[in-house]
Formats: structure tokens, C-alpha cells, sequence
């Protein structure tokens, strides 16, 4: 299989969950800017998610420039990574529905680090097959930041199951600032 | 990043939006040509909305033919630009079953100007990075053009804000019919 | 604006289209055959539907082979016509669950009959612009077939007025058995 | 009509139905581990559907590198291919909802199975068309594997049909692992 019609499929997938999200945005009881400012967390939530996705695709796409060769288990990494990410309208409305609620907060955050964790695996598959790529843990991104991302998450993931659950989409709000200002300086 | 990949991206997720429109278009309560006329203002949304989205792609890809040359802001802005397109269809359902709403109306306007100025700032990016392209502040819209767009849309939300809702609704359209009578002469 | 970005976004948004028709589709009251049995008004709505967005999106495709020159008026007529096919999923729940009822299949038949002539427009105006690829009314169908295909639909409109409203999409199923047909000859 | 375009069509209405899957996928009760176990059918069906599909793609794609030509056939047979695919989210919802109930696992499993059969079909055309590409049953799957995998879902078929519903989803499941670990050897 080649690299084009992969990452045009993924691209495709990406793209879909991105805009079906809105479809479990809960509307406002009463449609005034208080009932809108109600709703906060859901588009808090709903940004996050959508920016995220994003951020993400952003980040496969500069990298793949590089890519020549693939396998199969690339292609069976992404069809995982992709199986996580369809779940996103799925977390994603848990979550805004049950901001408080440590098993929605876990379970989102959960399948954020899963995919995070198939990127590394990504990456390491695909430095190996293109030498030249020169692929760290995470693409291009220094390794140190990877850490400081996949950190920040597991520090979130501890809070959220222990003392405070609406760390996990804090946590993940604050590993994608930091992410995205590492992308801008790229 | 290469350009054709960002707009590839970027065609995904306005056909996906404007196709999901429908989904949340209301049904008649009784199934009668009066029902359906019952009906005739989510019908007006559900066009209007259609159809500046596909505007909007237009007038994109009648320009971007232009373009060679993308940086990580043009990434971004089209991102921003992508995100407050998926808000769509969740406006286009506020503003029809509340179409004498002040709120409802603002926010589908506000989202509507959004998008709009950040057209602009595409725009003003692109001739940046491609002078040769000649951009002016709407891609090749002449910009008293782009002024009338813009003024027509913010006397409609003031109109909203103050005495007259569904101001805002009509302003956009008003607004529309003018671009796309530009675009025809192009 | 090239050809071959707008034919992409076309079948994007046909994809769509009939990929998200099973979302309207009526759940079985009680999950057996006899259950099932029950909704074959809605399956035979819900297949008609698919197969005739995807005998329309085969037909574009062959013909499209020829189209070099398209202009601004494709793309007007091309955002109409695919206006009128986003209405699909809303007009095949409608007539799924109600399925005698006039309105219901006027409605569905008039945006079928819409789409019919939009597709005779387009024929004309690529016909001109590409005089080697030799279309007549419908691209390469010939003359009769179309007088044919919008005779069959308007004598199942006039019935499903009057006296029979089912009239209408059993029409359509017969129209698109006969183009079909000639479509395998080809 | 070319290849490339029947392919990205296909790729298209797969990827949206793979998607569009977790729309129809139950929320739990009450938002707690516990909660979300009660739906872990609901999560099984999911993920077999979701990857049944990524599969086919895969395999579809390793395989359709070796196409060139393609005629009408192959065009009508994947429509109907589609067309059978695009009932997925209802029948993993139904069989979700309704795991003991042999109506809605018989349904599950005959898409499935015409789905395979269709595969079988477009194979042994693909291969008269493109007699170099070598292709057997089912494209380059060795024959006693598509032989395994037709008999493994008929025998889930026969037990679903007579004692043990859930016996059709299993069998499919143990059918996809045979033809991912056969894909795997590639």
C-alpha cells in the first residue's frame, strides 16, 4: 500500500470526527448568553477536542512529508490510533456531561494517551523504515518535550483518579499549549 | 506542509459540515404542504447556511489556485478558520427554532463574522508569503467589496443587538447575494 | 477554479450523503423478521436513495473524463444540484414514514425531478464549453433516454397528486431501472 | 470511469462509515466504571465493526495496486458492496442492543457475509480484467483461507440460527483474526 492513499484515508477519518463532534454539543435549556455561558465546559470541551484532532493532523502531516517507506504494522498502528480517535464525540460528550465525574475525566484522558503512546510507537516504526527521517519519540519533536507532554498527562491522570477529577482535561488542555508552541517555533 | 494537502483537509470538513446541516433540519409535525410552509425559516437557515459555506469554498479554491506558498500561521488560521465552520450546524439549529432571539441570531452572526476576518487574515498571510498572487484584504475580492460585506453584516448585528433579531439573518444574506453577484462577474 | 478539485468535492459531499442516510433509518419496533418485515417501505426508500445518488455520481464520473473546460456557472450549477441532494436524507425519512401521504412523496419526487434538470443544465453548459466531448441533454445518454427517464417522473408526479401518491417513488425506482440499464450497455 | 476515482470514492464511504459507527454507540446508565462494563457488548460490536471494515480497506488497497483496468462490472459490484457496507451502524446498533436476540445477529452476520461474497465476486472479476495481477478468491488471500473464513461464518450462521445467537458476532470475530494474522504475514 502506498504512503498517499494511507494518510489521505486517515486525513479523511481525522477530518469526519472532527466535524461530527458538534453533533452531541448539548444545545442551551434556555437560549440566552446566561444558557449559552452554561454550557462553557461543553465548549470547552468541544474546543479542546476539536483542536486537539487538529493539532495532531498537523503534527502527522509535516512529519510524513519525510516518510517513504511504510509496512504493515504502520498501517495497523494508524487503523488503532484511528479506532481511539473515533471514540472522541463518544468521550468527549461524557465528559462534558460529567465534568466532575472521575470515570468520564479517566476514560477521556485514557484514549488521549493511548493515542499519544501510538504516536510514539508511529514514529519509531516509521524512523526505522526512513533512516534519513531522522525520528525521535514523537516525529520531529525533541524528545524532551514528549516527555513533558506524555508527563503532564500521567500527572493529570493521577489527580483525576485520586483527588480531583477534572484534572485529566486541564491537564491535556496544558500539554497541547505546550505542544502547539513548540509546533510554532518548528 | 504542502498546500494541496491543507486544502484537501480543508474541502473535507466544509463538505462534511454542509452536509450534516441536514441532519439536525427540523421535521413537519404534520406532513402537509402547510406543515413544510410552517417550516420555511429552517428551510431559509438551512440554505443560507448551505450555501455561504460553499461560497466560501469558492471563492477559496478560485484563489488558492494562486498560492505556493503556506507557513505554520497559514495552518493555524485555517484551523481557527475550520473550527468556527463546525459550529454550523449547531447555529443554523439554534438560529431556525429561535429565530426571533436575540442570542440565537448574535451568535450565528458572530460566528458568521468570525470567520469572515479571518478570511481576511488569511488573506493578508497568503499575499505575504506569495506577492505575486496580489492579494488584497479578501484574497481578489476588490476591497470595497470586502468593506460592504463586512459593513452590511455588522449594521445586521447591531440591528440584532438592539431591536430587530432576525436583522441579523437577513443582513447575512444580503451580504451573500452581493459576494456572489461579485463572483459571477470574476 | 480546475476541474478536478471541484469533482472531488463533489463526490465528497455524494459520499456523505449516502453514508448518512442510514442514520434516518427507522429502528425495528421488535427486533424480529417480522419486525424487520414492517419497515420494507423504509429499506426500499433507503436503498432507492443510495443507488440512485450513486448511479448519478457513475454517470458524472464517466462523462466528467471529458470535461476539460468548466467555468463559473459549472460550479453555480454544481452547488445548486448538490443543495438539492443534501435535502436526500431528510426527504427519504419523509417519505419512509409516510409513505402514502401526497406531500411527502411530491417533496421527495420534486428534488429528485430538480436534480434531474440541474444534471441537464450542467450537460448543456459543459456541452458548450467542451464541444469535442459531444453531450446532448444528459452528457452521453442519449436524447430518448432522458425524455424517457423525466417522462416516467412526471407521470408519477401527476398520479401521486391526484389519486396515488406512492406513485411518485415507484416511478423513480422504474425510471432509474431504465437508466441503469442503459448505463450497463455503455 | 478511472480507477483512482472508483477507489477514492470507496475509501471515502468507508472511512465515513467507520465513523459515524460511535454515534449509534449506547452511553452508559450511570458514569462509572461499572456502567461503562454494562455496555462492554456494545463496545466489543463497535470495535469488530470498526476494524471488519479498516480490514477490508487494507486488504482492498494492498490489492488494488495491481488494477488497471475496470470496467462497468466492477463499478456496480462495488456500489453494491457500498451499499451493504452503509448498513454497518445499524446493524452493530441493533445487534449491540439486542446481543441474545437471533434476528439481529443473523442480520449482523448476512451483511457481513454478502459483503465477503461481493469481495469474492469483484476478485474474480479484478482478475479476468487484469489477468497479470494474479488474483485468486479473494484477491491475493490464499484460497483455503477465504474457504476458512466463508465456513467459519457460516458455521456462526447455522449456530446463531439455531441455538446460540451470539454464536454469528463470535464467528466473525474469530474470522477476522484469521484474515488479519493471514495479512500480517505479507
Amino acid at each position: 500500500m502506498n504512503n498517499e492513499r494511507l494518510t489521505a484515508f486517515e486525513d479523511a477519518i481525522l477530518a469526519i470526527i472532527m466535524t461530527i463532534l458538534v453533533l452531541d454539543l448539548s444545545k442551551p435549556k434556555e437560549v440566552s448568553w446566561a444558557g449559552l455561558w452554561d454550557l462553557r465546559i461543553s465548549f470547552f470541551a468541544y474546543a479542546l477536542s476539536f483542536f486537539w484532532i487538529g493539532l495532531m493532523w498537523m503534527s502527522h502531516h509535516n512529519n510524513w512529508r519525510l516518510v517513504h517507506i511504510i509496512d504493515m504494522k504502520t498501517i495497523l498502528l494508524t487503523l488503532v490510533l484511528l479506532f481511539f480517535a473515533s471514540l472522541f464525540p463518544y468521550t468527549t460528550s461524557l465528559v462534558s456531561e460529567n465534568f466532575n465525574n472521575s470515570t468520564a475525566q479517566v476514560f477521556y484522558g485514557l484514549i488521549i494517551i493511548a493515542i499519544s503512546l501510538l504516536n510514539v510507537a508511529l514514529s519509531q516504526n516509521l524512523g526505522r523504515l526512513n533512516p534519513k527521517a531522522n525520528f525521535g519519540l514523537l516525529y520531529k519533536t525533541p524528545n524532551r518535550v514528549v516527555f513533558l507532554d506524555l508527563g503532564i498527562k500521567f500527572i493529570g491522570l493521577v489527580l483525576a483518579i485520586t483527588v480531583y477529577p477534572a484534572a485529566m482535561i486541564y491537564s491535556i488542555f496544558i500539554a497541547s499549549v505546550v505542544l502547539g508552541f513548540n509546533f510554532s517555533k518548528e
